[in-house]
């Protein structure tokens, strides 16, 4: 394991909920398992006036009430917090970032970081261009006396041109290989496992293309609503807030080419290669190829759900989409013509994320009651939750004659469980320190994931003809999403039934 | 379920083991599941002088002591019983055989049995054609009155002299396609299995051949030793008893073209085809691609185990191998250059029978401590006990960084457990009742299986200075058995560790 170079890590937007539940237990983990640098200083920013004490007790508590799955020790805690400390600032005026560098180079100072700058921005996206542009004014972004990194969260943008835009503003400031775009999907283990599953087994890889695979779905449904979010969400969407950027990625791992290396830039080459040779849907075949929903009122168990435009913070006259799914096809020499098939939603019966493979069946049937056959072969890799994977096949039914019967042949990765999962962002905050920018997003990828949404962004925004179906709460989504499959005899896989209909119990 | 046609089967050697702990026991499971003809009556035949109720009374008994997993039924068992019959004969007296025929006719007549006969033949197999040439003689093998069908228990001769005499003289008397010769390996389950899982699954076929397997690995391993029945053991040994018939049935179905159909002929021409593709075994070679061992006494758990030469009936001095391992090749284009490996033996660390295709590691390795991707994937399909199919693959270590580890996704055919897995006989003595000769055994495979091992036989029998290697009861054979690997590093799947050398528990 490479132990990352020493360093200062500035978190803007060090008040928020993201710091306090996720960032700091992150990091704490690190460091209970000796991955942060020999010295590291945590240096928080924000507007509110808080001083270091009342700081350090609120991180404190976010590492006791958020940690997951790691020993807590009270002694260890109490050593991480004292390399933290915290700057107020008004993060929109120029002059208030000498005030920071002079802190800063006190901090390098005192505490041995090496003139290393990690800029973690936690902030709404409007400030990402005006913080990157004053750090640069001031020196902040100049890698040649120690390293000098900016981490984003999403959005990226929210269309093709601001998507675009913001790309600009920030090369004004860093270089793009000192920007880190986090999406947090890619710092799933499930996620790389993508990579690992279909790179390091000799099985996988000669089935993987237009010869053996009919076609290709993957599946992202969660169960919770909006839940208070609404006023957010109601400005975003299921394509922006999770295709486009999460689908997407998914997407590139699983039909990417294998890469020349592990390296960083190797990899973002072949997922970016495949964000290239996705097939531009023509705004006349949105309405055949992108079926959007919005979920209305439903009884689940008998609980009253409320439907999405009812939901506080949501304009009750809303088009903002809570489902979204679609067809399209990857236009290269390994993937021509075979469908992939990409949903997500809200409000669905069960929270999963699962990337189904569908073999083609048999050239011939051989035997009777063959039901494997006609449906194919399917290897589900899931995601979340009982993160694993699944090959569906035939084998014989016992008794006479030659009768298949489907079985299922499955690894759960909780049967390694002996070791600690990490989560998504000690993973992320990791590599961004030893300067691995494998699982982050890269500038060009963004923007060919921009170009290709940027059709049906059209459409929706200037044809009011363009329908939104009603789903009920607890279904997989508007029938019509089916129809995304036309001749194809299956469909979606359901993983479970709609809630709505039946009130069962819902398993994998 | 095909239903067969009215017929009485005659078992000629009634009175012996196989009718009593196998064959009576099968018939009935077929009985208690409806899948006997709705007329049958079952006579059988031996020197022994019994009377018809000495007959139902020990047959009842086989019934009720090696039934396995049917629901035993008073009633029903008397029922079956009563369509039983015994006659007293001389098989080696050609004049007796009218008299049989003469019982027989009346049997016909009184039960309705459309003059439909199935001749078992249970008996020394010195008797086979003296038994076939004699029935055919009296008309008894003329099919233009309701068939005449013909079963005969391995072995099919002893060498490639013995087995075409055998076929010549059964020949004489019967046509080919009367002819039913019975491997009990053919019966199973899971070997069966082998059919379903290459040809009713898209994803495997384009994987099983030269391009993708590396090797191919058989193992069928024994861990009693010759159990009383040294006396004929020592005139027979592992070559032939086991490695001739049915590990290279085994080999049969594991490399295999798909056939046209599942026809019984469409099938066995192709398992015929792998026969005549086996590379012949150079009389020079012979010692480096075979090796043969016998145990020698050992310790297993504190238990004094006696070396194959001390057991009853075998000659202090015998040369019979207890051990056969080795390795060959199928000239074809499927396979040319894939090394198969097959062993099987007595008194090894445990009884299991497995095929491994072990395939090729990936082209390049992409990651760091990657002992999968150095060793490839694995499928096993175990054939017994535990009967499943189990594959090896990569995945992710959780954590940082891109480290594969090793995992098993498995099935066990014991999940399906609320079917009756049928026995070997069940399930081969329905196929001989309605017609289907798919699991028997053909003549020409048979010949071509005696001619592969021929040049084995021939240098063991002649050159006394081929050695035999002494291995320990409860050991996986000589150490000799590792050197078939040459270059490959991997060497031979070990399910579990040698018994004699650390008395651990042996676990699949």
């Amino acid at each position: 394991m490479e132990k990352p170079n020493n360093q200062t890590m500035v978190i803007f937007g060090a008040s928020g909920d993201l710091t306090y539940r996720k960032l700091i237990p992150a990091l704490y983990a690190l460091y209970n398992q000796q991955m942060l640098p020999e010295k590291l200083h945590v240096l928080g920013v924000s507007r509110t006036a808080i001083t270091d004490e009342a700081f350090h007790e609120k991180m404190t508590d976010g590492i006791r009430n958020f940690s997951e799955n790691i020993h807590l020790n009270e002694q260890q805690i109490e050593e991480f917090i004292s390399h933290t400390s915290y700057f107020q600032m008004d993060m929109s005026l120029p002059d208030e970032y000498l005030r920071l560098k002079t802190t800063l180079n006190k901090i390098n100072i005192n505490e041995g970081t090496d003139g290393n700058y990690m800029f973690y921005l936690s902030t709404p996206p409007s400030m990402f261009s005006v913080i990157s542009g004053n750090l640069a004014k001031v020196g902040l972004s100049n890698p040649s006396n120690g390293f000098k990194r900016l981490i984003i969260e999403k959005p990226f943008g929210y269309d093709l041109e601001s998507g675009l835009m913001l790309n600009r503003q920030l090369h004004e400031a860093f270089n793009e290989s000192q920007i880190y775009r986090i999406d947090h999907y890619l710092g799933k283990e499930t996620v790389q496992n993508l990579l690992v599953m279909r790179f390091a087994n000799g099985i996988f890889e000669p089935l993987w293309n237009r010869n053996y695979v009919d076609h290709v779905e993957i599946t992202s449904a969660e169960s919770i609503g909006v839940e208070g979010r609404g006023g957010y969400y109601d400005g975003s969407g299921a394509l922006r807030d999770m295709l486009q950027n999460h689908l997407l990625q998914v997407v590139g791992l699983t039909a990417m080419e294998p890469p020349s290396s592990m390296d960083a830039d190797a990899i973002r080459n072949e997922t970016m290669k495949v964000m290239q040779s996705l097939k531009p849907i023509r705004e006349e075949d949105v309405p055949r190829q992108v079926i959007r929903g919005q979920y209305i009122t439903s009884h689940v168990r008998g609980e009253y759900i409320p439907g999405y435009r009812d939901e506080k913070g949501v304009n009750p006259e809303s088009r903002t989409e809570t489902f979204v799914a679609m067809k399209f096809f990857i236009d290269n020499w390994r993937w021509s013509g075979v469908p992939f098939y990409i949903r997500t939603g809200k409000r669905l019966p069960t929270r999963v994320t699962e990337v189904v493979v569908h073999f083609k069946p048999t050239p011939q049937s051989l035997f009777q009651n063959d039901d494997t056959c006609k449906s194919g072969n399917q290897l589900i890799i899931r995601i979340q939750p009982d993160e694993g994977i699944l090959l569906k096949f035939g084998l014989k039914q016992p008794g006479t004659g030659f009768n298949v019967k489907g079985v299922n042949m499955d690894f759960h990765y909780s049967e390694l469980s002996d070791v600690h999962l990490p989560s998504a962002y000690e993973r992320l905050i990791y590599d961004a320190m030893i300067g691995d920018s494998t699982l982050y997003a890269r500038a060009d990828a963004v923007e060919a994931a921009w170009k290709f949404v940027a059709p049906i962004q059209k459409v929706w925004n200037n044809d009011p003809s363009q329908k939104i179906y009603g789903y009920p709460a607890g279904t997989w989504g508007p029938e019509n999403a089916e129809a995304l499959f036309e001749e194809k005899g299956d469909g979606w896989r359901y993983p479970c039934k709609n809630l709505a209909d039946d009130g069962e119990y819902c398993e994998l």
